[in-house]
This record gives structure tokens, sequence and C-alpha cells, in this order.
């Protein structure tokens, strides 16, 4: 069932825009790419609406927010709600500051997203109207592991009801959910979190699977959480004995560009709750 | 012939400032390095000229431009004008959004560029002072073919003679022309707009070219166009099975840095008009 | 002995913050996780100093500085003082502009930095208080030889008892000095220059080293400057034919991943002075 969300981004080509982190950015446009979409970077509040406009989706990630691109992403995403485009939102780091938390917040409050992906310290932040994380990955404490996944399913949907977002929370276990249903996806590799941008990427190419699958975003985020998984454990196989993390970054792409929908159903591993 | 202009890069090591693109730019940097020469970023109004004047080309690209680094671009430009170094643009987008075609057009306005590089769409954008493109990518209706390739050259050539400048437009086949002669090349491959950046590094690979060569911008401009489709090429023979579009990124950086004069002579496919 | 501060950041997995430039930040990002550590950037004075006390170190890189991240820069290595937490500078281009001179300077009278990091070019400029260098290389003429070694020492070393910075001269030869001892290290390779941002990758390690080793400023830089080399001396090893400086510069952060204190003890290549 998955796999032709992801035939629908290859048959589609969505365009993407794309307010994101210079981190990650160019790994970003790639793996856009290499799943059949197409990027476009623009962060001056000067063309974000306009170029919005122009896209298929929108994907705004915080991870190097600014005082210049914070009305950018407000803007662009006021502009994808009127157009009924879906946008994603990556909230990299709320909760390790103040400006972030807020920026989040303010962004969940100003604009409907159709999806928000991402850790379960930085979802539980958003969902708290505050707290805190630790830097950019979750808090040990709070992984969602199979004793927890309940707890963490009933936590996604709650959120989901209240946002009326698709909360996608990645981690060991992944969980996707609407207010009503939630996949719980068993798809990626621990090494993953040893390259820079493997979340960047994956809330990007949501964007892209929610475009070219408008009417579904649960399905459209749970398929490209799933892909991004399986280029993980895919590229894990690849390693020679010197290969290390960026080499799998490599590789992880590389095996997005290769995915294809029957590869993505035969490859991934989830269950619905 | 045009392997000399290569060799003068590699024998000169020009220096080649670069206010361009976050997505892109340590591919930029790294194809800079691979052909011989050096790259340095800066794009703020505070020293922006400084730097100019210490290299010995400029490479402008619109990708991710803002209001601040703007005011950059125009100076950098009439700087590199007052001390006769070339400048190359790539109006990235241009046609996308208003700032990107007013930006594109103030910057030619304002500017002697020794190289404008961009898809027909982009050039198009600029020759009508205004119209639309679809993305960062050429539109699709508008692809340089052999069927409308003496009409190309022909709009090639005019906007070169109102402008002052080389015009490099690059597709599946590519034409860099100046108000009298035109190169049709032939290199390249389709896979190469499966990587973000390719064109933006051939961009900073032309300064460079330029810089290198400075009273020859046709010959520089036609020599970094054939160079950057022929790593194109040999980067693809160097495919594995698994291999993607991020490995094939690596392949096309080291593909420049092993080219030298003699290879790009006879791997080099064109004629002119 | 320099094994163990490896070691250090595999078991502490400090956290680490960097304000740097966009060329090479993702190199930065990868080369810390390969190393151990955590990257998080932030480079807006609305959160840069909640960031930096979230973090057991600091990196500031002046790569591409602008007027927006000069204070963020100061205000950040301002709160690294207070918390006692280890600063990095790194002036990338100091010397090629009025601004990158200036700042590297205001940021060294108003923030004790742990380790000051750079090119002999740009270290001589800030220590001279002005002077020139050519772009973000060391000025040939200024290289560190065999003959100019002692002298090259005598150097570093007050220049660390003026700073109380430790400081760490990259190049054919590397010095890593504090006021009173010095490490001459002969690790490294001279294809390293051709992949950009070997310097900020060390950097950005640098403060990873110094985080996890807070009373050992000297040894952890000097462990840090040899892990960078021994990094590129491996990854020279597996170069093949066609292999270029894009797969060295994977090749190095992938040796980064595997090299742990016994292997960086077994090819670390110093004597103190």
């Amino acid at each position: 069932m998955l796999g032709e969300l992801l035939d629908n981004v290859r048959r589609r080509h969505p365009l993407v825009h794309n307010i994101t982190n210079y981190v990650t950015v160019n790994d970003c446009a790639n793996i856009l790419l290499a799943c059949g979409a197409s990027p476009i970077m623009a962060d001056d509040l000067g063309e974000a609406e306009e170029i919005t406009a122009l896209c298929a989706g929108l994907n705004i990630n915080i991870g190097t927010l600014n005082a210049r691109t914070i009305p950018a992403m407000l803007a662009a995403g006021k502009k994808a709600n009127q157009l009924g485009h879906p946008a994603v939102l990556d909230p990299v780091g709320a909760g390790a500051s103040k400006l972030r938390t807020d920026t989040a917040l303010r962004l969940i409050d100003q604009v409907r997203f159709s999806v928000i992906r991402g850790n379960i310290s930085e979802i539980k932040t958003l969902a708290l109207g505050g707290g805190s994380t630790q830097g950019v990955d979750a808090s040990v404490g709070d992984a969602v592991t199979e004793g927890s996944l309940e707890e963490a399913v009933r936590f996604a949907k709650g959120f989901a009801q209240k946002t009326g977002a698709v909360i996608a929370i990645t981690g060991a276990i992944d969980i996707v959910a609407d207010g009503e249903r939630a996949f719980c996806i068993f798809n990626g590799h621990p090494m993953m979190s040893g390259v820079t941008g493997t979340g960047c990427q994956l809330s990007a190419m949501t964007a892209a699977y929610a475009a070219a699958n408008p009417d579904r975003p649960l399905e459209a985020a749970a398929a490209a959480v799933c892909a991004m998984g399986v280029c993980g454990q895919l590229a894990h196989q690849r390693l020679s004995e010197l290969d290390g993390n960026a080499s799998y970054r490599n590789y992880i792409i590389d095996a997005a560009y290769h995915l294809d929908g029957a590869a993505l159903e035969r490859h991934a591993s989830y269950k619905t709750l």
C-alpha cells in the first residue's frame, strides 16, 4: 500500500519549497532529487510567498533559524495554507532555546501543518508548550521503546487531534499518527544517528510525499518515514570495513535514488495501532 | 585548443571570490580546488569589495539571495569591473520570483559580466526583462534540441551583443556565445540534473577559467562547460549498480580533480556556429 | 598519551556549539559525530548564549562572518567564559579583509579562548594586530618547515603567553603550543589542502577534544591535530585511481569515525619542544 505513495512522487515530480538550515541543506536537496521531487530553497521574506505559491509543498525546518528567516517561515506557511498546499514542520532543537521553542509554537499557532516531524523530545516540547531538549537529539530517557510504545502512540494521537497535523515522532521505533490511527515503524538503523541531517532529509522527503499525495497525509508521512528507514538499512548493508558515517551518508541518498514503490513495499516494516 | 585554458587554471591557481547560495557552496569550493583554483566565500557588504580586490575572479550566484547579500553582490560586481577582473553571474531561479528576476536584472544593469550562465528559462527571463521559470530547472518546452539549435544560437548571440557578456545556456545541448561566435557543446549526461548544484559548480569553474584566461572569455566559458560535461560523462562511467546521485556527485568532482588539458581536449565534443 | 584524550571524547559525548561558516558546516557536523561528539549550530544572537550554556564547548569560525552573526559570536564567547566552557577560535581568512582581521582581534580581546587554530598567515595577522593573508590559505613564504621550526615555535609560545590560549598553527608541520611547551606534529598529507574545510573540521574537533578534557587544553589540541592528520593519512591510503578530492573528503571523515585512542596513539607522529 505505501509503495504507491512513492510511485506518485516519481510520477508527479513535486517541486518542494524548503526553508531549512544551512547545515544539511545540500543533503535535503539531493534526497528530494533522489526520490523524484525537485527542491527550491528560498528564505527571504521578499520572495517566500511567491516561491511557496510556485511549489506543490513546503518544508520548514528551524535548525538554523534567525531573525531574518522567521518572518519568511511564517509568511510561507500562511501562503501554503491559503493555497491548500501541504506544509511540513521540522522543529529542530525545540526546547534547546527559548527562540526555537517560541518559534515552533508560533508556527503551529499560525500555520496549519499537514505533518510535524521531530524526535520525541522536540515533539514533547511542542505538546507541553515548553520543556527542555538535549540539543538536537532525543533525550535518552524519552526514547520510544516496545514498552512505552502504546503510551507514545496515545500521546501522538492526542497531539495530532490538538493540532490537526499528522505527528511523526522518529527514533528507534517511529510513530506516525493522526487523531485516529497510528503507524509504528520498525525500519531504520541506529547508525543513522551518526550522520547529520537524516531527520532533516526525512522532513524534506515527507513534504514531497505529502505534495504528491495531498489527500493522504497520514499515509504519505508513514511512507516517507518507512522509505528513509529502508534507505538506512540498505545503505548499511553496503558499508565496507573502512566506510564510516560520511560514506554512509552518501549510500543513504544513493539508496533513495534507487528505491521504488515495489521495493518500499517489500522492505517496509510496520504495524498500525 | 580548449585544453590550454584548463592548463592555465592549473598553472595560475586563480583565487575566486564566490557570493553564492548555501545549498551547493561546499561543492563549488571543492570543484574550484579540483580544477586548480582556490575558493573564498564572503557575502557581507563589510568586506565584499576588499575580497573581490584580493581575487582574480568573481562568481555571483543568486540561488539563496537575501536582503543582506544583494548589496554585497552589487558592490563586489562593481569592484570587479573597476579592477578589470572577470565576473560571472548565475541567475539561479530568475523568473521564479520577482526578487530573483529584479535582482538579476539590476546586476546585469549595474555590472558588466564576462559570462552569464544559466538554463534557457533563466536566460530568457533576463533577455525578456521578466517572464516565468519553473523553479530552478529549465522549462521542458524551452529545451534546446537539435531542431531548435540555430534559433537558440541566434538568441544567445543577440543577448550577448546586448549585454557584452558571453552567454552560456546549459541543458541537453549547451550553447556558449559572444556576439559573433557560438560553441554548441554536446558533452554532459542527463543524470547530472539529478545532482543539486552541477550548474552552480559550473558557474564557479567558469569564473576560475575566466580568471586564468582573462583575454579569452568565450573560450574560457566554452572550456569550462565542456569540462563540466566531460566530468559528468567520466563520472557516469564509474557508477556501480548501487551508486545513485550522491556517489555521482562525488565522482563528478573527483573527475574534475583528475582532468587535465589533454583529457579535456580528447573528450570535448562541440561545433562552432 | 594522546589516545586517552580521544577516548574521553568517545566516552563523554560532548555537545559542541558551532558558530561556523556555511561552506563547510556539514563536514564539521559529521566529523563531530564521527569522533563521538554531538554538534549543534546556532548563530542568532537571540539564542547564542542559551545554546552555549547547554553545550560543553564552543567553536567560533569566522569563515563567512556577517553583521548578524558577529554579535552572536561575541555573546557566545563571553557566555562560555562565564561558565568555564572551553572555546575555540578559527580566524579563517584573518588578514584577507579588515572585517575579518578586526573581528578576530575583537574576539580575542573580549573572549578568553582555550585554543586558537589557524594557518601561519592567519595567526601572524592576529599576533601583529593586522597584516595580510592570501585568501584562506597560508602564504607560501610563511610555511613552517624544518628550517623555520624553532623560530615558529618561539613565535607560537609567545603568542600563547600573550593570549592565554593554546595556539595551533597548522600546515606542512603543525605546531601546538601553550606558553611553555610545544608539540611539533608531522601527521597529515599535502592532499588535505585540496579538500575545502579540513581546517574547519579540525577546529570543530578541537572544541570536542577540549570539552571532553577541560583541564588539558594543550594536550587536547595536540591530540585533535594529530587525529586530523592521521585521518588524512589513512584516508589517502584508501584512494583508488579515480578517487579525487571529493572521495578523499569522505574518506577523511570515515577515518575519523573509526579512529580510537589506540590507533591515534599508534599513528601520532610528533616531538615536543
